[in-house]
């Protein structure tokens, strides 16, 4: 089972008048850290985009929130693939407070393998069998 | 039943490079909401937290996307209460295609009533008794 | 002189620590504000890039604080022509306080005409003859 | 002179439509490597807030744009003191292209010392004697 880890650390910017992380925040790290899950597949989605007009478009997120995040706290991201299917994969992003280990945010995203070549109407499509392939073994 | 609705176009800064809106801008635009449809209620959140000390922390946040935003786009959010207890509760957010009238996003916030008179260590409790009221009388 | 106005109210997502607007969401606005300016003229950005490959890219920000923003406090962003070239144009923003009318962010944005018709390698090129007298009545 | 560094990968959510990075990031980043750069000089802000009632408000940020910056591109934001007086420092960011070296976007941010002990009226105080030796020598 392959689990990509980011570390980052929370900034000024990301909390709210509280103090804790405005919620939208945890979106934006876990999207940004299943684009390094599959760079860390070999595939950089950048280029996957540019050369074969395939994205990976939303069909679902949700996050379950366990603890604050707070002011320059170390947090790690773990992610990895919770489900499978032709056109379909779930990725299961964990953030951790890296000094406790223990769980601050239970995410999910369901994405969809998009055909992007016609830029006004995207269309879902198989995921493509060598990426297919990678996250089927990633997840062994 | 009380529907808040709110309008809002959709601008350059919440497209990504596929010109569609990145899901994290949506989770934004329905946490606003949120604070808008207590204010519809009579309730300025600001307000009572400052002077009640309590806030409307997270619980669980989900999206279902339906079809993508694009730019300068007018959309509408309707909100309202989908379920309430004693300590939570979850409103819905339906993003909407001004045009259309077409779902475009299906979103729910569980939110939980906390006591924040500490900073450090916030506290669920019940949800104050007029805020309650008002919540029920808005599912009616 | 056409100055375009555009009316919002500073939300929760908005706000840092200390409960005021977390600076780089005014150049959230102003971007969005400078779009809309162009709107108002009659060009529509987005259109105006798929149909003629031309964007207007930035060479220089810039925003003087005057006084904080605020939760649920209602804005207005003014928006005028500051100086126009044949290549650039600088749009300036003020952001100011409905109730009070007071000034609270003073913003400029140098903007320079980019042909972007190959998207890796953007060129800057004369703003276009029906653009640029567009520019140069409003700022009469 | 002390060059804080800090390193980031441009993610897919800073990007806008042309699929280069969305200015306001910029300012993002640079607010974080703000805070980066007191706490090499020993300074929590976090902490200095808290314990002392003092914060460092925005004067004037300004942002000089030199290239664009893309997906995954890795960027180093080097910060050093630009300037210090009594009751004010500006801070010089420079936004580096790590693989090139070739600078990307070069910043400025004038900060104000701020007594934050009423959070509805702060007001300009002189920078606290420590700090402000720590910022000079820094500077040297």
């Amino acid at each position: 089972m392959l689990v990509n880890s980011v570390e980052r650390k929370i900034m000024w910017g990301d909390l709210d008048s509280l103090g804790i992380v405005f919620y939208p925040r945890f979106y934006e790290w876990i999207d940004a850290s299943g684009h390094l899950f599959f760079e860390a597949l070999g595939f950089n989605l950048g280029e996957v985009w540019k050369q074969r007009q395939i994205c990976f478009g939303l069909v679902k997120t949700s996050c379950e929130y366990l603890a604050p995040g707070r002011y320059h706290q170390q947090i790690r991201i773990d992610t990895k693939v919770a489900e499978l299917a032709a056109k379909t994969v779930t990725l299961d992003h964990r953030i951790i407070d890296a000094a406790s280990q223990a769980l601050m945010v239970q995410g999910l995203e369901k994405r969809i393998c998009l055909d992007v070549s016609d830029s006004e109407r995207f269309h879902a499509r198989d995921i493509p069998a060598d990426i297919h392939r990678a996250l089927e073994q990633s997840a062994r």
